[in-house]
């Protein structure tokens, strides 16, 4: 692109970016960044810093979301957000997130730098608390962005029994004032968001970058198995309602219908009462995650695991219940800001970039019921993500940053010759 | 017995002081009662008034055991020892250990009123930390009494980090004393340990006494399942390396072994890394612990589980390492200990009480290696113990605190017939 500097070098600061943004964690031994910490402060005024040098206007809003804006050629015009989030999941890894937010930041500062003339406001927003970490429920951020913020999320608490809106004052955040951070569609153009795949099917296909068509609604469930807790000596098997046996048939079933019925189902968090090493387990906490590319498809699914769970840990004496605590549509993205993304992949040369549907949830999923979304994936080294082994490669980020940017060109042309239409 | 009052009276307080002894918790919610703990004191100041009334010299030994002596015809003269211990697991029941203190208590009361001439000294030893609750080993208070300390345990520590050297100074222990607890076998006649059966043999076999033949040793294993932390969402099955569905397969693994070769086998604990409900599992902690009435059996069953589990994990590209943190031999009682108790039951109406092996430890596996040990079961409600439904019978505890006292008397007798035999 005419007029701004080598797009190997913006990436390379990019990625020099993503290890600044490593260094702030709350553990010493790796990365975390949780929802109204002192690293959740820092980031922002980190990233703010970066956003300011890219000639944006900068403001944290009422949900502790970092935004800056580049005015349009009218001042207060219409704006495309791009944007990602800064918050982590435990031990986490460097790109998830960020990767997203300081391509966007790079993406404007080109755009500027070559002064571009877009038909609309440029705004980048770093969310907070994509990942739902501290308090258990996620995206809070572009939720509060979206205007669907739910009051009873106040009452949220973390493993140290804060509550959300305890956290959020002594953050310096106004709970009463969260409203103001909604913004109305009339604002908007719509949101672009690039985000590492966490996924390996672009590497399987050897390609940088992917059109995302769809996210995967995800839900999650809290289940309880509940036995009976004995003594580990004195209780022969026949009088044993072993929880934890019960809730590793459970694991292994979740399992093996996933596979068979060609969706996604983890249960990533398992706890053992009393855990003790010498008294059978008496209750089992565990959490399913599950996802599919069609919502009835999961809902079929889940009431097939949920009897099937039922019926193993009734063989063995034991209860099982369920508690849905999440539950996300699947969200399509919008086909003129797809079709936007796949141009502006395609100026990087791949002309028929692989389409694919996001099974990781995403800051896109809130933002649809408020604009038109769209998403671009990079590629990751052997998919892994959510692990302190996230990577990237240079070449796939300057080709992102060269196809982000180009979406947003292909987005202005169709406003040149569509005008925005009435949501 | 002439000159002592009413049994059943005796044994009505025996179970009212369970329930003051309960009520020294560490949780309102339950019981629980740990090593160095406030609460240890406390059960050491109320036990020690209740030896004190029943006529014996009572001190804190330097390991935090109590102990409560009545001198024989000769002071100084060996001591028969009566005892079990007075901490509990977590959500523990009212029974485990204090009841086998409780009815010696009472049993030396009994037999101080009666004016019984006994030719050698009784005392009561209420041990501390025989479950290893807060300090992951077992049996601390039994093995300093019985010399077999090993100082490498002052640098364990509970799970706020506190090494059990700190905790005993801060509870006004002296570390480097901790040899003066040691007895030795000149100053003993042997060790008897009333206990719950923990079991439901007894109860099936409608009985309400039972002698121990033997105490199995158990063998106890902390477990790491390796895998790979991934994102859940993004990464399909024949990517993943779930540790936590491995370690299910090991869970049944366990079970399904230990019920085929006959021995008892148990997961107790079981931690999840990293634990979020969106991340594939990365790494498992999870106990076993394994006992049987023959160590040999035991041994070999887990060498079998070892390379079981070890094959399931490869399976999945998953490790499995095992460390072992425990391990007792299993104790044989003492023949003529033994007939003692058995003659104790006799004297209670059956004349042929059953005969079982014990599959909990007990603080008399630390005793066998110091002096003759043996043990009376009494039988509990559903074999339930380690839990907060531990029940027994008011006519059991009756019988239980007429046998061991008799008991006492048969070793009496014994004493008188032949010399003591030399160690």
């Amino acid at each position: 692109m005419s007029g701004a500097g080598d797009v190997g070098a913006d990436a390379a600061r990019v990625l020099a970016r993503c290890d600044e943004v490593a260094a702030l964690s709350s553990r010493p031994d790796g990365i975390e960044r949780v929802h109204l910490t002192p690293e959740h402060a820092a980031v922002n005024r980190l990233v703010a810093g970066w956003m300011a040098e890219a000639g944006l206007r900068t403001w944290q809003d009422a949900a502790g979301n970092l935004c800056g804006r580049l005015e349009g050629p009218v001042p207060g015009a219409p704006a495309l957000l791009l944007g990602s989030h800064l918050d982590t999941v435990p031990d986490a890894g460097r790109y998830d997130g960020v990767l997203g937010v300081l391509l966007a930041v790079a993406a404007v500062q080109r755009l500027r730098e070559t002064g571009a003339a877009l038909p609309f406001a440029l705004e980048v927003v770093a969310f907070t608390d994509e990942e739902g970490t501290r308090f258990g429920t996620a995206l809070l951020g572009s939720r509060a962005l979206a205007g669907t913020w739910d009051p009873a999320w106040w009452s949220l608490t973390d493993a140290d029994g804060t509550t959300l809106r305890e956290a959020a004052s002594a953050f310096g955040l106004d709970p009463g004032a969260v409203g103001d951070a909604a913004r109305s569609p009339g604002e908007l153009v719509g949101y672009l968001e690039a985000h590492i795949e966490q996924g390996p099917l672009l590497e399987d296909a050897d390609r940088a970058l992917g059109v995302v068509t769809s996210i995967a609604g995800a839900r999650r469930f809290s289940c309880t198995v509940t036995g009976e807790a004995r003594h580990a000596g004195g209780t022969p098997y026949d009088r044993r309602r072993d929880a934890l046996c019960a809730a590793a048939e459970v694991v292994l079933l979740v399992e093996r219908t996933a596979r068979a019925r060609g969706v996604i189902a983890t249960v990533g968090r398992l706890e053992v009462s009393p855990g003790a090493v010498n008294v059978v387990p008496g209750r089992v906490e565990l959490s399913v995650d599950l996802r599919a590319e069609h919502d009835a498809h999961r809902d079929a699914v889940w009431e097939e695991l949920r009897a099937g769970a039922e019926r193993l840990c009734a063989a063995r004496g034991c209860g099982f219940a369920a508690h849905e605590h999440h539950s996300a549509d699947g969200v399509a993205c919008a086909p003129a800001l797809r079709d936007a993304v796949r141009r502006g992949i395609a100026a990087t040369g791949d002309t028929d970039p692989p389409e694919l549907f996001s099974k990781a949830g995403h800051d896109a999923m809130a933002l649809a019921t408020l604009t038109d979304v769209a998403m671009l994936f990079v590629r990751c080294a052997g998919g892994i993500s959510h692990a302190p082994e996230e990577s990237v490669r240079a070449d796939d980020v300057a080709a992102a940053l060269d196809a982000l940017t180009a979406a947003v060109l292909a987005v202005a042309a169709d406003r040149a010759t569509h005008p925005a239409p009435v949501r």
